[in-house]
């Protein structure tokens, strides 16, 4: 089997370059065309690997990608689960060569969306080639592509709340995450919710003379830069009434499994050219990203931001302010707490809006369940050591939207790397990760049907 | 004479709404040609109404507009200073009409620079004009109208230096200011200096995925707004060590002197839209805006501020600050303190760096003198009622620095309102206010010629 994936890997990584070249960023309304035709791109690809009813689904959005293959419906049934949308690309000008003029350097395929999650869905086309080659799948698939994950899955929802039947599987499979080197494969069995909004402070009902006006008006930037920074205090804990409420304590055993992951601060500040860590007071910087809640500003903006000097007190300042959320907050009550605590912190002289955008559910995945320890095992088949679980930071919201409404767990089987650069200039994805994910795949169906056929 | 301003008016008006046309905005070079063109107009002008000598003195930056009359060694010298550059004009969506496409409303002439300061500028020209048609100037006068105001004058100051033989003069002559109201004429006596700052706050060396690091890093957001945040304490009072040690306090009588000035909390609130006034504890508007100092963020930026939502921690954060100053502040000093301060305050996990954009220094005129009493009559005369002197807010850097260099006293004669929107979109400026302007300015000469004449 490795053999055919030697044999076609060229090929392999090109149509996957071709991919990344449809720019199919969904938070910007300019390049919905392109979206359309990264839906377009992927529905070919399947059909050519052998899916069938290969289709795309409308939605009041972007199209949702369907395909399914069922051998017998006595056997199980998987379902593939990834999106093609990306996140925006900016800032344009850090980037070394062009986010959708994907490049291959040193190893790495560079271009937005190269590992989230154009790249690691790419793997599972490739797989089911591959296993088309090799008798054929073992067991029934069902793959779910949408092209709204980076905006909050809104639609995907109620498609799915709309589409119980035609969904109707055993196990998710997902591969959007990643593993914590390419020595040492794991497992993402812990996800953060996401809470998001967009914050404006109104002051005067114009921009003001700085000189004329000084002193006497309440400045919507420093006000803003005062309600943000209040917002945690001097240990880092967020200050928001009742945030913490519903928080999972972990017990001291809990903690020190998770704190047994192979982690060096030293490794974790020279990756990012950080003099020293930072975080919520008394916990680790595993447990900082794994089990705790966080609140960050994602963006600022108000008054003069161009070249050289202007005295101006603007009229309007605004931030992009999001959470990260761990079991059992959910976005809908954090949601509510954040807006009504950030509105009643305005001091009296200006008005302050709380938009919420978009929210997700923390999420903990079993580790005893036959499709997990089919995913355990092929790994260790393919990078011949164990899978460590590991509880990421990162947000899938769906996979808490998929066990309320079809009951399903999901399993995390990602190959990224936390230096991929996802969301940032210079996105990249190991060509390794790439072809090892195209040959563990197979490896997962073969264990999970073996394993649900006894 | 008034018979000749009412029939020359509308070409007066015409030719000021020629010069606005021309987009001299001095602190963005791709405007540079622009700058270069509107002292060349400048020049024709000064020239068409009979001063002599006129030239575009060259600078390391934009030219100084000069331009003389003597009539009489022995008789007292003006000289008049102004400037021909402009702010910036974006927002550029927030115009009702183009910033550089002049039209009169309802009495008022919108474009950027109709009143600060090409409208007050223009006065002198026609003002000059007027008096040719009435005999002739009763004084010397020497005109010298920079285009670097708006970004520090740094230019203007070593010409100053480098001429002070050709600059001579008895007194400066100023229109870069306002009066209380159309119905109460007054004139600045006081303003304040200014120390402006570019901060940059840098966390990670890129951008980062805020789900995979959020709560484990500095976010160079949330630490610069904590930074701005600590800079006033909870009666607003600037928290920077050293700040308020040299700042005059008045005595009881001089600051129930300065309450004096007709000014309502009710109207000032209205005028800019806001349900409360706001600044340090213990000081009216009127002083907050004229006899303290103060510290605003004029412009901050950093992260997504683009449509939707993007989960990023930025690499770096940027601000623009600014200090006003009051005698007896120096912007040397202060610049020192703020920097020194500023990034002895930032957090282990980031580094700062302040860059010091320009200063100057704050001032106050006598009213004791015979300019001052010459402009007070002349306003007396053509308001009809004697003018206030107030403690303005805003800054003049080269008041302080004809004082140093020249010796030499100004008269702040100046004809704007607070409600122009100078620095803001709509900027506008009266035609009342223009043509009491020109009709004012002879008055002036002709009261200073003859006490100087005693």
């Amino acid at each position: 089997m490795a053999s055919y994936l030697e044999q076609n890997q060229e090929r392999f990584l090109s149509e996957l370059m071709d991919w990344l070249r449809i720019p199919s960023v969904s938070a910007d309304p300019k390049f919905h065309g392109d979206v359309l035709h990264a839906a377009e791109y992927l529905k070919a690809r399947f059909e050519e690997v052998g899916l069938e009813k290969v289709e795309l689904c409308p939605t009041a959005g972007n199209p949702i990608v369907y395909g399914e293959k069922i051998i017998d419906p006595a056997l199980p049934t998987v379902l593939v689960y990834g999106h093609y949308d990306v996140q925006p690309a900016d800032p344009y000008e850090l980037w070394t060569s062009g986010p959708f003029e994907p490049v291959i350097k040193d190893g790495k395929i560079y271009a937005r969306g190269a590992c989230d999650d154009k790249g690691q869905v790419y793997m599972h086309v490739k797989a089911f080639e591959m296993m088309q080659q090799d008798g054929g799948v073992p067991c029934n698939v069902k793959v779910m592509i949408e092209g709204e994950e980076e905006i909050g899955s809104n639609n995907l929802a109620i498609f799915v709340r709309e589409n119980k039947e035609k969904l109707k599987a055993d196990v998710i499979l997902i591969s959007d995450t990643g593993i914590l080197s390419n020595d040492q494969p794991s497992i993402e069995v812990g996800l953060r919710g996401l809470s998001y909004h967009e914050v404006q402070v109104t002051g005067p009902n114009r921009d003001l003379h700085s000189g004329l006006y000084g002193g006497a008006v309440a400045n919507p930037i420093n006000v803003l830069c005062k309600m943000i920074a209040s917002l945690h205090d001097e240990n880092n804990h967020i200050t928001i009434p009742a945030f913490y409420d519903k928080v999972a304590v972990l017990s001291e055993e809990e903690r020190a499994e998770l704190n047994r992951v192979p982690h060096s601060d030293e490794e974790f500040k020279q990756s990012i050219g950080l003099p020293d860590t930072y975080g919520e007071a008394g916990y680790t910087t595993v447990e900082r990203i794994g089990i705790r809640p966080t609140l960050d500003v994602n963006g600022i903006w108000g008054g003069y931001t161009g070249e050289g000097a202007k005295t101006v007190i603007a009229s309007k300042a605004f931030a992009k302010i999001s959470m990260r959320l761990v079991p059992h907050q959910t976005s809908e009550e954090i949601t509510e707490i954040f807006q009504k605590h950030f509105e009643s912190i305005a001091p009296s002289g200006v008005t302050v809006v709380v938009r919420p955008h978009h929210g997700g559910e923390p999420v903990v995945t079993p580790t005893d369940s036959v499709a997990y320890k089919a995913a355990a095992d092929a790994m260790e088949t393919t990078f011949g050591k164990r899978p460590i679980p590991t509880r990421g930071g990162g947000s899938i919201p769906i996979v808490a939207m998929f066990k309320t409404e079809l009951g399903l767990d999901s399993v995390l089987l990602g190959f990224g790397l936390d230096s991929d650069a996802i969301h940032s200039p210079n996105e990249h994805y190991g060509v390794f990760n790439f072809l090892k994910g195209i040959e563990t795949i197979p490896h997962f169906y073969r264990n999970y049907a073996a394993a649900a056929a006894k």
